[in-house]
This record gives C-alpha cells, structure tokens and sequence, in this order.
C-alpha cells in the first residue's frame, strides 16, 4: 500500500498516511514565548491545519501522546485541549512531563483515521 | 469506517477502537499509596477490563509504552508485567522514565488488536 | 487477523506484525560507552535488522519516537538519523527527553508498514 508524506522536510515528515491512518510529528509552537496554555492553542491549530491537508481532522483522532516540559501545567494544557477537542470525539490520550528543546512548553503527537 | 469510543470523558476515552485496532489512554492506578509493583498490578487490570470491553485481551496486544516516575522501579515494574503478560504473546514495548501527576508512579499506555 | 512476532522474550517481543503493520520495541544500543551519536547509530542498525526480518525496511517507517537521555544531545542524534534515514521517506517523528536505563543514551521505537 502507498506512503504519502505531507510536508516531507530534513528528518521527518509534517504526516504520514497510510490507507486510511494518519500519523503526524510531534508539533510545537513556533511562538516560544507563550505559556503552556498558549503554545498549546498554537500547537493544536497546526494539527487542524496538517490534519486537514490529510484529508482528516479533529473528530477523528484516534490517540494522542501530549510531552509537557512542566507536568505541573498539565491542568493549562487541559484547558486549552478541552476547549479545542470535539466534545463527541475524545481520543485516547496520555500526558506525560519530558524534556524538550529549550522555550517549548508543550508537544503533541497524534494518529488519526481518514 | 466507524470509530467507537469506549468511556468518553472530559479529555480522552478510555480507549478508542477503529476497524479492529484498538487505542487505550494512558492507565494509571486509582491507589497512589501503592508502590510502582502494586500501581502496575492495578494498572494492568485495567487495561484486563478496558480490552475486555473492546472485545479483546492482552494477547493481542500489539505495542506498548510504559512511563516510570522513577526509571530505578523499572525491575519492580517488569515482575508485575511478567506476571501479567501471557508468555506467548509478548508485544513491542519500551519503558522509560517521565513526569507524572503527583503520586503516580507509572502509567501504561497500549495499543491491541481485535 | 494472525499476530507474528519476532524474536519474543521475557517482556517483549522486537517486534509484532498485524496484517502489513509493524511495530517495534524500543531498541537500545549494546555497547553503552558510546556516545549520543554513536549509540544513535547502533540502534538504526538494529532497526533495519529487525525491519528486515519483518519483511521491510527504513523507506516503509510511518512513524518514531526517540527518547534522549540528555535533550541537549539531540543534534547528535539527528546527524546520525539524516546520514541513516532515507531522503525521500523521512517518518512522522517526536523526539524527546526521558529517563532512561544507566548507561542509555537513546531509544528509538518505529512503526512501519510492510
């Protein structure tokens, strides 16, 4: 079965999709400067726009893996994450506190169906 | 194809099943008095009855990902695991150490097929 | 669907195979005096052996997650996944920081297709 890469760049791709799964990169924010609450709002409308060049979108994440850089700002990021996710659509989803590159607060990586 | 989501909550589901793939959050003991052995007992038999209640069990597990508070429980972690773990069916897995919310000592987080 | 596994053992298997998914366990280097970089090196090594046993190899990759002892090796890591990854199927990818076994360095875990 074919490969398509979104967004191929030096060492990954923006997605992958395969049939009808979706794997997306870790995303940051580019805004380094926001909080965890804010880099999280940036964070999730990158994955709207590269689950939409998937042919996907938020309704149909299937399972989640959210780093924060400070586990204690897990409650902000929930904020953030509740008022963006589809009510009727929760993923499965682990949050869990890892070192990231210097000024990013947050990374979410998710898989989705088409 | 449909997606079935299994205890849909606040944030995440307790699992998510698509075609016969099946996506379970992170797990975590309810008893954070527990040492990182007994919150992993705990941990597993809630995956026992999230799988159930997808129509699966845990020799179909495909992959898995352990995360420890303390990566020095992870001998501690794995005789709970072995104990657990069908012999015949062992899954892809790594286990490493990662922030977790405030008494909990590990959270598993697995991926089965139907 | 029949799960196939490759090399099975205490706690995990290298790798699981469901219908033309495969799925790896975190792979570690052997020789723990190595470096970010060098380590880096031993686990892509391992990876396309055990891709191959699976019946594919780096260019089917959809997605990883490569876990550094030290964030701030992850230029080092990444020299090595450029000069090993093949340019035109760069995978979906999160690269984090996380606890790992004394010694340790990186662990990588892939998802391919057949």
């Amino acid at each position: 079965m074919n490969i398509e890469r979104i967004k191929p760049g030096a060492w990954n791709s923006r997605a992958v999709v395969h049939g009808d799964m979706v794997f997306l990169s870790g995303m940051t924010a580019d805004d380094k400067s926001l909080s965890t609450r804010g880099q999280t709002e940036q964070v999730l409308a990158k994955i709207d726009e590269v689950l939409a060049a998937a042919g996907t979108d938020k309704t149909r994440i299937l399972t989640s893996t959210v780093y924060l850089a400070d586990i204690t700002t897990k409650d902000e990021m929930n904020e953030a994450w509740t008022n963006w996710m589809d009510e009727n659509s929760p993923p499965a989803r682990a949050a869990v506190g890892a070192a990231l590159t210097p000024g990013t607060h947050v990374e979410i990586m998710v898989c989705a169906a088409k």
